[in-house]
């Protein structure tokens, strides 16, 4: 990466983080990660829950020169425009954050702040219209609290697989596309609107999101970054650490069957068979990927609704050792999709917001650890694109 | 590391490998790992089974310059001289080689070989008549075959924890010791006479070996390599890369339960509460090394006879996540434990017997990977022993 | 039940068995489980495996005047006419029955007498021509043998759900409509040929079979028996044990999440969504049946080929105890399909041969601890279906 | 059982049971169980939380003639005089009951009245001073509320297994020893005073209670009941189904390991090798008693802090199927100890207070279902124990 603006001696010479806020874009903010990640936010900051879960706030990339958390304003799209404070409370009685830190103070005032911010979505496909809304609601929010960056985050449902065949991949061909009355998923709307304003864009579900040749392109043309695709969370996050232990010991994986149970807003959104295709397509690459070869590989989604948000992984692995006796591993892994999901998305904020302070452009690869599918690296190793992160972030001057 | 003889331009100028063969003397040769291992070498060599679960005969390991499967003799101590070709027909009443391979010529030549090579060795602790019996045995060993280089692998039942505080630290002092009447446990005494005759020792048991300041002296002085301690074939193993996912993620580990049962001889040995605790011990070491903290840890082990060689580890893990809410993982890993050990003695010989033609000495910490207690580094994160082990063979001239 | 022929005083007078044997018809002779039935009671006959998971053999049942194991004929129907010697080898292959007990002689016997007596069945649906050519090689083989009594045993592949709305509830209706051109499953010709023969018929898949008013009018007119539905061999079995515990103790279920993952010829038959759905309305059943209410109940089935005959369920349960707090209960099940299944047949044989002679007529009841979706009860309680079972066989004179 | 008090034409003629309260007395009453049993009992009866887990308010006992919730009075023994509020506060901590619950009028009214009931029992081993301050303050707790009838429940802490070889079997012998300074676990000693006075005992855990021959004498010869030992909350209840189901189809089952990880008082004194050797021998007695066979078998428990109330059992059964291939079932089962045992309390004080009122005097067998160690029977399974309790305890005037 041949230059960094103003980096060239290192974190030192970054503009003050002090003097003025980051702003951050929460598409589905009131949904349970959207609230999570505004309450969260505001309980760490206030030091009413510790930084678990957090990789930016203790361990090594602490060090790094990454926005405070004093200093963020915080918007967002939702269909509707729900209560947050009820989204909040719906946050206590599922168990994910303790009642206490949400009827502390200085989260009830994040959440009324953030609530004056809370703008009505794009529900489907969208478009011109709804694309011009978007820009003009995300220009006026920069611009209301002077924002010099903007972190756009896509935490809404999961949409259907995208037909993107056709579509063109110069920037200006496609915005004239859509003004010519194409229409794109909601998540390409978003894209399209916040890489236009030169705002920063993460796609933290398996949509569509900014996975389009004129989107990068567009980025890069706008000097704004853009990172996804799908939060690394639970059952992916697991096979990214032990694809790679059957891959060293080169023990011969014959099948991997993973199911998934959930009963919160994701799960009911993935009991549509088109949404979970793309769900499924998202959790399948790193397998493959990892290993050299592709196994029998099944990954089930199902709804339960009475567990609300306790999602439950379940993964059953068949490889053949030495002299080719069979042998297996089980796994099942529970815990809150929301209170995984919301940590990562905090980090996130915070490290494209430096990114795009040192200058940085295009797509992040070096944010690969946080995703299911992630954009600009074919890594899905989970110690490599953590040691890639670090490498990127604390190096001073490069990425090499 | 200073100089490699006869190494200073790679690999290139290192003697032709095809000129005289390896030596492998096997400690408990007839138990099951080590008949694996004969059978496995012969079985691999003429292809009777692919190599799944060996790292060093495919993938990026297969391009270094090691000792191949044509040139090994193999010999071994046991406790009395049991007959081979009945250990490797329990190998396959239990499952672990099919029945075609045990009784193909190959095999069945590689038995006989080592069979007229096995002497009967030290039970219990051992002292100067032992040690003197066991070095002319071993040098008997080398010289009969004309052996540049001799591979001793530990691979006897686990021992109780030794008392080794007032072991002398000089490697001449613990001889005289030993001359004056002090003993030592059989694993200690066997690498006492392999490294005084400058050959490589490997301790795949959690047993004492080489584990003493002054053997390490001695395979220095004696330009002689030595490695361990404890296989790592299965619970470990996944501790190695599960560990590290939860503290990249900063995921707070409260407890974490592990149970092995197995009913094999390695079962029957540690359901003595003492030499349990040697395996306890090693089985304990990684968790809080790659953690950074110790959490609840209990690792239980049982002897179930009717489990035979098919073992079962057992883990739960319970952790804290953004806002404090519990989560957990639960773990069941089952395999052979024969078959998951036999092909990593078989990539330790080999890669052993490179560091020593390569001219390294002392202990050998870039093969960590392989171990439970990896002496000469605390690094027990897997992927990061595999990187370690790659760059270290791989890269011409050094191991930086 | 006011007559049974000849049987005034007790199991007695009943006609000596040694004098004639049963007849035994296989639907799905060479099939893993048909093949498994035919070498399974050579087998045991011949002492060359313990009469393990069969309940006539040993036990309070083997007090029961139960036709003898010397004293049976074998034929049956399958897609083609395939050799059972290649069907048993396949067994050996799977890891179901041992190669030496397969190699004996009275196996191979046993193979052969069936072999000579396998006819070619019907696939898909079938009409008049079909049943007509049923019927009469049905009844060439009870003349050839001489048989007293027959036994017809579907153990075909799983039939899509049949429309079975506006069939004729009396026998001569549906036969005439048959003749004049309806068509049935394949299952419910055979038990129309059986049955219309005064053949026992028992069902042993989740197929419509005899479940029909006609077929069981057509049985009671005919002096015929029949049984089924489905035999009840792993996850069924389970929860028919376990949800009495959740009822018995008033735990709140609040959903149980079943999967089902086999790679055998079943399992690539219940790959297609119509014949799964068969088996799932099968496998459901049991569960409201018991707890008297109906909790969130998924139950999945999977085709994951390289798992064989060797299938594993898996199910998780969440209930609510005393005071509200959540709980949960998890399993995994894993075994041969076919050497779950296999010995079931074979007390279902001797079950049902007993009952006929007993001059039992329509639906047996008592026989539901044998079944997923038992014919003629409601009662899905293992433990109450067995002393059913032990007090109408062994009760002197009657079934109460 | 020649005759019940009163009970000649049923239970019309019982007194009728508004007319007094009866008695509780719970040794423990501050531990968890005790104090969930006394709130849980408040909240019932106040209609704040469902009858979820208890077997006599809803389904066939509800019908029986049981005293009523409203009609009861509690007191208790512990060591010291804890505050109960405080333990109640722990229950919400842990969450086994709503902090609502535990807030409500009705329980702190409750925890209020058991509170000025407390006394201060016995530690360790008793003798006859501590037999007759026992004996005093349980007669002055009858009298003080004119009790007609007193239920006693042992919820106290387990204890090492008794030596109890030399001790008289005649009751009045065993008094005099105790007289002349022979000494009884504490179990004992409540029993002994409770049964001397005539009032019901009850024993919930593994001690030795009032399991001798002298204090069964001694029951009967003051007209008292008597029931135990050790309830059946999670593990042992399992095995008490699925041990029947293994006995039922008649697989043989090879090897059953059991562990038991819980972090409350409970698994911190059988941290303790000698209380464990209690429990594990009570959890030991169901398996072969069952399968009327000894398959291999271990009970682990382990103390594991973090876990609190929370249990979790895990069980890997192995078993042969036929033709001999092995099979696998494993259990993981999780809940809170406490929320799982005092719903059991609650219908066994019910339940005893009726056989007493009925005349039924000394064991009471019908009871089985409740306990891993049922005194007075050798039926452990758990469908059976249930029919005989519905049948005792339903059948007008008999229990045949």
């Amino acid at each position: 990466m041949p230059a960094r603006i103003g980096a060239s001696s290192g974190a030192c010479i970054l503009p003050a983080l002090t003097t003025y806020p980051t702003g951050v874009w929460l598409i589905g903010a009131a949904g349970h990660v959207g609230t999570c990640t505004l309450a969260g936010w505001a309980a760490v900051r206030a030091g009413l829950i510790p930084p678990t879960g957090l990789v930016t706030a203790a361990g090594p990339l602490a060090a790094a020169p990454l926005c405070g958390f004093d200093a963020a304003v915080f918007g967002g799209h939702d269909l509707g425009v729900p209560a947050l404070t009820a989204s909040a409370d719906a946050l206590v009685a599922e168990g994910i954050l303790p009642a206490a830190v949400v009827a502390a103070a200085p989260v009830q005032a994040a959440l009324r702040q953030a609530q004056a911010e809370l703008r009505v979505g794009v529900d489907g496909d969208g478009g011109w219209d709804e694309l011009v809304r978007i820009r003009s609601e995300l220009a006026a929010f920069r611009d209301r609290h002077q924002l010099p960056r903007v972190v756009v985050v896509n935490l809404a449902s999961t949409e259907p697989p995208a037909a993107v065949a056709g579509l063109p991949v110069e920037p200006e061909a496609l915005l004239a596309a859509v003004r010519a009355g194409a229409r794109l998923p909601a998540s390409a709307i978003y894209a399209l609107a916040a890489l236009d304003l030169g705002l920063a864009y993460v796609n933290f579900t398996p949509s569509l999101g900014s996975d389009l040749p004129a989107l990068d392109a567009l980025a890069r043309a706008r000097g704004a970054v853009h990172a996804g695709a799908d939060g690394k969370t639970g059952q992916t996050l697991l096979k990214t650490v032990l694809a790679p232990m059957f891959a060293i010991r080169r023990l011969a994986v014959k099948s991997w069957v993973s199911h998934n149970l959930l009963g919160n807003a994701d799960g009911r959104a993935l009991d549509d068979p088109e949404r979970r295709a793309s769900k499924q397509r998202s959790k399948g690459a790193a397998l493959g990927a990892i290993l050299g070869y592709e196994p029998e590989h099944k990954v089930g989604i199902e709804y339960v609704p009475s567990y609300g948000d306790w999602k439950l992984a379940w993964d059953r692995i068949v490889f053949a050792g030495f002299g080719g006796a069979e042998m297996t591993l089980e796994l099942t892994w529970r815990g809150s999709d929301t209170a995984l999901a919301a940590p990562l998305c905090i980090d996130l904020i915070r490290l494209v917001e430096l990114a795009q302070r040192r200058g940085e452009v295009g797509v992040l690869p070096h944010l690969a650890v946080f995703f299911k599918k992630p954009l600009g690296t074919d890594e899905h190793r989970l110690e490599r694109q953590w040691q890639a992160l670090l490498e990127h972030v604390l190096t001073p001057g490069g990425d090499a």
